[in-house]
């Protein structure tokens, strides 16, 4: 009645199933620094609008492995020896594996804020990281070169496998992307953030581009990377860009730059992985701070005013914005433009970043092909005005905005 | 252990769980003209594309009935006598359900293909059928005037009750089609078509405009409606202009055309009760036509050579049609341009058929609040050419397509 | 802009997501005898009381094909060189595949009804159907012999391929029913028919039993299989037995007597071919037959007057049994022992047909590793009383039965 | 553009979409008590098995307070008057909302972990921090007693309220359970979690048991009820009762118990509101202790030896358990009973804790009605057998077992 020992592990996840890890791989997910991604919420403050939102970078760690493989076994049968020989293409899916699996280590408590205030980006720390002891040798008992991984991770131009850096940190077509947005219309219950995985994955190709492998679609694909593409407009929309989760973003800077005077404490590494979210939540108690309240209590310190969706809104948004301002003061009003996270929009097809499509004369622009995704290419907007609770009413910012609105001419003929 | 009579009938329903019915609901479904839709498939022959996609008219009609009472009681209770008296409103209630219960029951065999081959619309059958007696008498048992379900089904404009009217038959956010995306996207395994059905029925509001009261949503629906919208899309796309189905209704066309030779062979409402789905495939056995061989057997006559998505796409569209007729001949060429479908499209939201938003300066243009809706809006193009393969090769056709597209200038300079 | 002819062809399925055919197999689909299937409702009368339990035998036999790959690629990977060669074992795919894909063609319309009526079993007409031309080169160009076909559908017990008889035709563990449960559950909308079918099949094992092949698991999928059982239960339970189902069934029984007055009517295969599920509803179109209009149009001429669950309510059984008979007379009384169903039953674990486990001194018993499993073997009662609507009152009956019951000595006591 | 304020608060929750609650109802949900229940895990250390599992106490009380809202309603309109007059009924169900949302606060962080070291139980908590003035206010502004809200949560036999005492706080059908199971089957991905929660709910019912009311199920309801023990049934044996889990909390014992030398340490309540999981984590980083670097890294100190899930097998485990000690020493073997699990255990339906179904003479006990239900009676055993790694050879250990095992009469003739 003795339980057999499996030769490779298998672990449950509600999104991919089963995801198998060899032994290597095992070990090197029992790492400290590997652990340590169940203390950082994939969401960070986003389940105080969601509750439900309380999943890990550890958790799509595992996805992001699972959907990159999932990838990676669709190229590679999709056409004789894009990877090369098969000695070759275990070493690639060994590469991409690991990589995916540790792409997110970098990140600081609350991720994208703690960058801001510590003045170092995520990808940045990976090189820190990766050198230490501990994962040096997991890295070398997985058989690959950490060098490739770094390459992937950072996404650098110059690594020798420019498509597998694609499918780790490319713009579009990344088993990182795949796989958060099931991963978060998941556990927030947000159902339209689901695309057509199955058929994404099933459509990929590596395409020839001036010369260079790049990853794209075939012409079947189409309709699944239109889904994808919608999926991620109402991921933002819905959950991202959630004025909830804004606000206390907003509080949570002010809370982190307090936290950490010197932007330079977190710089050695043992520091550094000594910090995650439950950590900072930890340290907040007992701070006779507003914001430390506000963020461990969900205190509600703002309000939203007014919130502007379309691009025309622009002079709307400042008109209100102004407004605001002359009735309740510049320290009660914040206005949240968004301008910082422009570059993580959807629809920033443009450039060098757009998909490609098989067609019988070559690769062909994704937005040639589909007038969907010509039209939801550019940027979108999500601007919102908030006002500081305790020194003004809400129900009377609101009033103002829709006044100020009404003495405007429509919006419709800026 | 005896079962107690239970005082409703619970229906069960994939989408919408327990369907409840009242007694007089429950006896005027087990008419054979309700029956009778059990016989007729929901999405006609996509199941030769879907295999899945078996489910009928029958489910439907209870899952619009449920779809529209859940955005009734939600209208009902979202402000202060929106329906007028207690007694108002139960009549409103009663009338709703049975305008959904009813609305699909002028349907002839493979509705659409049937009505152009019959020169009858399926809503003005409805108007015979509900003056048989059966059905006259289960109406009245409802305790709702028939002439009320009537307006509601065809949409008339001097309905007494607009807003229902719009739930019935309305051009966007009408129960019907809340039902159909949900269960088609069920039924095909399609998970794109799935929308927030539940925010979005949470949202709707009933908005005045021009004095008059019209069906809109409240300002925390927009990105409901944007998924909304965008599953209409994803499901004409995916499921009902897949070509493999739109081939097929090529061919049910013309084998209708040979089977009521007489376009008003069904005109007796008898007669046309005694049609459905399973009749037609059964009148096909034997046939000795080409055409009832490959509808009954799934014989694919004709092969896809080109599809094109882009608006821009009509000249080379048009210049790929000429070569393959120049080829091949007209009669083995079939050009889809889908012009009689572009009134079902999902984005013609202009004109009188947008949806309202409600706002502080009352109900706007769902257009101006939304770039993603205003971008949305418009006609969308799936056009297709065909070769039939029995003359012709499949693969020079592509080839030849592919020529003449490489010969032209790029399509995006056009 | 043309699409690519791809090597393979994949349909899209709800349960299983992508199928793929090879051209040969999509060949064979493609064939009257197999898209004959589309006409044969799986749950045969079922929609009756579950409206939407729509779904055919063929996208269940499709459905059947890619369980069985599953269950044959996880046992071809859980050990070496459990099907010999390489050659060996491809051939044993490409066989196990046409067996799942071609092992319901014998069912006639509402299958087993129709066998009782006919007196031939499903099985014994596939030697026939497999022997027509048409198929036989169809089988022939599946590189497969048909011979081995046939004994895995008819689980010959000197098939040459035991352990791929017990995938295809087996009591437990076969394709059939892990497609089917699954399925059923789905187009139900019935979820507690679902069960850990990833961890079920992972677990699949090749063992050795009296020096014999036979399909069972290991030690860490008893769970899997715990649930497995249950969902076999909860199916019986809410949906096969189903008082509504099971008095339509008494009434299409009949039905097809009086359809068919010689039993010998469809032994000659092409006029067998020609009958299907909705021929037969056609059929009834216009017959002055209360049976035939009740399968036509759902009127229930029975109603339910007790039902029975636990074994030791046979007396109980047998005494309102006799009350109603005495009451209304025997020819308006039905009572449903599924006495002829009793071989479907998902507990008959005993003797022959238990589950192995594999354990560290060879197979095990599954009844010895689970108590579960062990409480959950043996028969299943679910014996139910009817009563005609015509002659009868059903509340009437009903009370008949409570005071029978309340007049003996407690069940329990029994 | 402005959002207008609603009346009540709607929160998102994937297994119940929008939970409504009043505005008193959310200014309670968001004092630091309530928010505290965020930084407690659902399932405790379950995510080192499941690593998804990491939703907390805070969205299960929401979805208790969602679950046990359905289940008021539904008794609510199943019988005339059965909470009396529409004020009284109004009363309680505020009061059955106020006691779930409340049920989880006097949880201490790994709750039964924690309760086990402390010797102080999770419902005792609940009276003193009830009492604290913020809680005492919030209560207060709900409009009900908050000795009502107690008795209901510790299960008060002297409540006022006996059916929604069963609610709450019942052994089998409480809205606490109906929630955690689905809850639980979701985040972890375990489909067999799963209940037919509409069916069951919809056949809810206030019964007499000797005079008094109980709450139970009618007839129709029997097949959810045992879909509802069988999926109780999975989640034990599945995820509650994982060997991962319960080596992990064997750990984590041992450090509480070195992290509270003084069981009283956390008497006060303002100390006891302090802790919480993530403190508990926090508080491990830097010790220099091996239970404590095993919790926070996944160090599995322990390797399965051998599982038992029969209740013959008593002798069996005995066997092994003595043979492991004998070989390794009592300090290297964990011999985990579950012992003091067995009050959890979902077949404990003996006695006082069965469920009653509606019958025609009166309420039956569910073990009369449905043989699945006797069968499933009683205890359920999970003996699992551990030794220490770093001490012994797992590989030598599950030998050592088959061996023992192999040298005695079969289990089966115990």
């Amino acid at each position: 009645m003795c339980e057999g020992a499996p030769a490779v592990k298998r672990i449950f996840d509600p999104i991919h199933h089963f995801i198998e890890l060899s032994t290597a791989e095992a070990r090197l997910l029992d790492l400290p620094v590997m652990q340590r991604l169940r203390r950082l919420r994939q969401l960070g403050l986003a389940y105080l609008a969601f509750p439900s939102a309380e999943h890990s970078r550890f958790t799509h760690s595992l996805g992001a492995l699972a959907m990159g493989t999932r990838a990676f076994d669709e190229l590679n049968r999709s056409g004789r020896d894009v990877f090369g020989s098969p000695e070759n293409a275990a070493y690639q899916r060994r590469l991409v594996r690991a990589a995916l699996l540790l792409h997110d280590i970098g990140h600081g408590p609350f991720s994208h804020s703690c960058e801001s205030v510590l003045e170092i980006r995520h990808e940045a720390r990976t090189a820190d990281l990766i050198a230490l002891p501990d994962l040096a040798r997991g890295i070398a008992d997985l058989d690959v070169d950490s060098r490739d991984v770094l390459d992937l991770i950072l996404g650098d131009r110059q690594s020798r496998y420019p498509a597998l850096r694609e499918l780790v940190s490319g713009p579009n077509l990344d088993a990182d992307r795949m796989d958060y947005l099931l991963r978060d219309a998941y556990f927030t219950g947000v159902s339209t953030g689901r695309y057509d995985a199955e058929q994404l994955v099933a459509s990929l190709r590596i395409l020839e581009r001036d010369g260079k492998p790049v990853i794209g679609i075939d012409r079947r694909g189409v309709v699944a990377l239109e889904s994808f593409i919608m999926a991620r407009y109402m991921m933002f929309a819905s959950v991202y860009f959630h004025h909830t989760t804004r606000m206390f973003e907003h509080v949570l800077h002010a809370v982190l730059r307090d936290l950490w005077h010197d932007p330079r404490a977190l710089d050695p590494a043992e520091e550094f992985l000594r910090w995650d979210d439950f950590r900072v939540l930890g340290a907040l108690d007992g701070k006779q701070s507003e914001a430390a309240d506000a963020l461990r209590n969900r205190v509600r310190i703002y309000a939203l005013a007014a919130e502007f969706n379309a691009e025309r809104d622009l002079h709307a948004f400042e008109a209100c914005d102004a407004a605001l301002r002359a009735r309740f003061g510049d320290e009660n009003v914040w206005a949240d433009t968004q301008a910082q996270l422009l570059h993580r929009l959807p629809f920033g097809l443009g450039g060098e970043t757009t998909v490609w499509v098989d067609g019988p004369a070559g690769a062909v622009d994704a937005r040639e092909v589909s007038d969907l995704i010509a039209k939801l290419s550019g940027k979108a907007y999500w601007r919102k005005l908030f006002v500081r609770r305790a020194n003004s009413n809400p129900r009377d910012a609101r009033r103002l905005c829709a006044e100020t609105l009404a003495a405007r001419p429509l919006a419709s003929s800026d």
